[in-house]
């Protein structure tokens, strides 16, 4: 096991009704006038929006807004957030949304304390302090919540990029699962696949003896495996949904990482396919994943075998481990179309001859390589790509 | 699932060398005068308590020192640590040691910013606030480190109570797994019991539909089965000293127990007789928690089903659940024997004629009860403490 060190200070509200809650908790964490954060219609006309506001105003609370967060979220919005809030003297951010809401209103608690241009965050500049962010989330999937991280676009050269760092966990979090009853099945199923991806990338590691990981990756996977098709059957299935919701959390809040090397390639491959087509980001991981999977497999037979195993329930064939490793990532294949989601390019609307733009954009070069379980070339993001046609 | 609210703000810091940083960590959460505060000679003996007080030293750090804190910790010490802080304008304290250490720590804590007599918190008075608390571990065990809670011994009555609340949490832990190499095979098991012990009191319990919480239950166990016999056999076995120290955070921070009904009734019937004989928490829990479930079991025979199959790889007798229930208690004695633990009145050198006194001692009166799971009246402990003759 690696040396680590493991801070999430989110204080996290959980059940029906928590978002009328969320004044009471902006007071407590020291927010005298917020900017509420949101995207798009959804918010409003459940009226979602309007409690948020009754509990703010409750606690005699100042607020301004932002709407319009769009699914991977931009930087032009985020320029015009850091504006607002420092032309109206905000002290802390509420986000209301999903993973995209969240990672914009990271953005802009960044950008905000920061005398510079917010997107040197996302080019590597440590990020010393931020704005205090809260959120109410309504789609159980990126994990924001409970994070340190945030993924934004630049429109320009639509580059999506990662920022993180302590200063940008959210010093608390509502999770109402009522509040993601009323998402389509196509969306539940992308969220549930992003949390699932975060649980990959850090279960394949070269990291030895870390047993306590590997059991909590699992734990979360065995619980996506029992309840996402329950949601999926029966969207208001209510301790489903909540089952997802807190299991979103503790797969990217790094718990279930810590200790191990990780490997994060597939998200940065992904991330090409959604910032060109503008495809949701679970759809995208959907499928990256198996075909990652299949192209790294021989790094480690008996970690897929295990998971193979453990998760997917498939017996072990001594005598040829590497078909059980192969049979678990069948059964991952089959769980995401049984779940609605593409696991092609064919079937998400991607298109081969892209592939060597999307390659180029990664910036790897001649000699460059992403990923710690296998260090991936340039060539080999390239075959991944077409594994996945 | 029930609403649950959870909140884990401790900052921890795993790995080898780890409590060469105890200074700046105390800098970091505001120490400038710290009681060191710990128990007997290893931590003098083994050369640990000059390296904190040397990383104290480095950050120019003042600190005064109280150890003698004994196992099942007194409230004599805890008063003396008050008078000591308040003399000396005390503001942080440092817990080196084990859950013992870090109790008393917790209780000095609180008991210095308060006017009454720190008792009161243990008799049930809500705990507002306290001096910031860190620690540095030396036992995989009571979970202090990332818990609110703190149990006190008063010498007058032998009266064993615990007291809990957010200000309780340390601030820091830093986990070292090489300081707990030394420990002895019987400590090291009593310890590992009572991280598990730690997950029955939060697994058992009738609220439907927690799969995430059942499962993050599980994969602490799974971890404890394999690597506590390792470590029996090896004690300088580190990567296995590793995943049994973090198992033992995650096992009591809470993570695994929220939004469910936990028990806590093994626990309270347990602390009669580390009080009344002074043995080992760990040691009293192997006894008592075959017996407690032996007792309960028919409450819910498919969870102890589903806890001998998933834990303890029982094969599932379809045709008589009840069975497999049985098989799973009988695998959790075998395990606790094979790594040295008593489970039993006799084994432990606790006496049958002692068993009225301990159950008055609890208090339940004619019609009191404890523990959610089944609510368990005097005559059903007294029934409990004789299932473990």
């Amino acid at each position: 096991m690696n040396n680590f060190k493991f801070y999430s200070p989110t204080y996290f509200v959980f059940g029906k009704g928590s978002e009328n809650e969320a004044g009471k908790y902006v007071k407590r964490f020291g927010g005298s006038k917020v900017l509420i954060h949101y995207g798009g219609g959804s918010v409003v006309r459940s009226g979602l929006l309007d409690r948020v506001k009754a509990s703010l105003k409750l606690e005699g609370i100042d607020f301004v807004e932002l709407g319009g967060v769009m699914p991977n979220p931009r930087s032009g919005l985020v320029y015009e957030g850091i504006e607002l809030c420092r032309k109206e003297a905000v002290d802390f951010i509420l986000a209301v949304g999903g993973g995209s809401s969240i990672d914009s209103a990271k953005a802009i608690a960044a950008g905000v304390v920061y005398d510079g241009d917010f997107w040197d965050f996302y080019e590597g500049k440590a990020i010393e302090k931020a704005l205090p962010v809260g959120t109410v989330l309504t789609i159980a999937a990126a994990g924001s919540e409970g994070s340190g991280d945030s993924v934004i676009t630049k429109e320009e050269g639509m580059l999506k990029r990662g920022a993180g760092g302590e200063a940008l966990r959210p010093v608390f979090s509502i999770l109402n699962p009522e509040l993601t009853q009323t998402l389509p099945a196509y969306q539940t199923a992308c969220g549930a696949t992003d949390i699932m991806a975060h649980v990959f990338e850090r279960y394949f590691t070269n990291t030895k003896e870390v047993e306590i990981t590997d059991r909590l990756c699992e734990a979360v996977l065995l619980t996506m495996v029992k309840e996402v098709p329950r949601v999926i059957e029966d969207p208001n299935n209510y301790d489903a949904r909540a089952n997802i919701m807190w299991a979103g959390m503790v797969a990217h809040n790094n718990l279930v990482g810590v200790g191990r090397d990780q490997d994060w390639s597939s998200h940065g491959i992904e991330h090409e396919l959604s910032a060109l087509y503008d495809v949701a980001h679970g759809a995208g991981l959907a499928v990256i994943f198996p075909a990652w999977m299949t192209f790294v497999m021989k790094q480690d037979i008996n970690r897929f075998a295990q998971i193979a195993v453990r998760v997917w329930g498939c017996e072990m064939n001594f005598a040829n481990p590497e078909e059980t490793a192969k049979e678990g990532i069948e059964r991952l294949k089959k769980f995401l179309t049984s779940i609605g989601m593409p696991i092609s390019f064919k079937e998400l609307g991607a298109r081969e001859e892209d592939i060597p733009l999307m390659v180029e954009k990664l910036g790897l070069g001649e000699k460059g390589t992403m990923g710690s379980f296998v260090a991936l070339t340039a060539k080999d993001v390239e075959q991944i790509y077409r594994l996945a046609l």
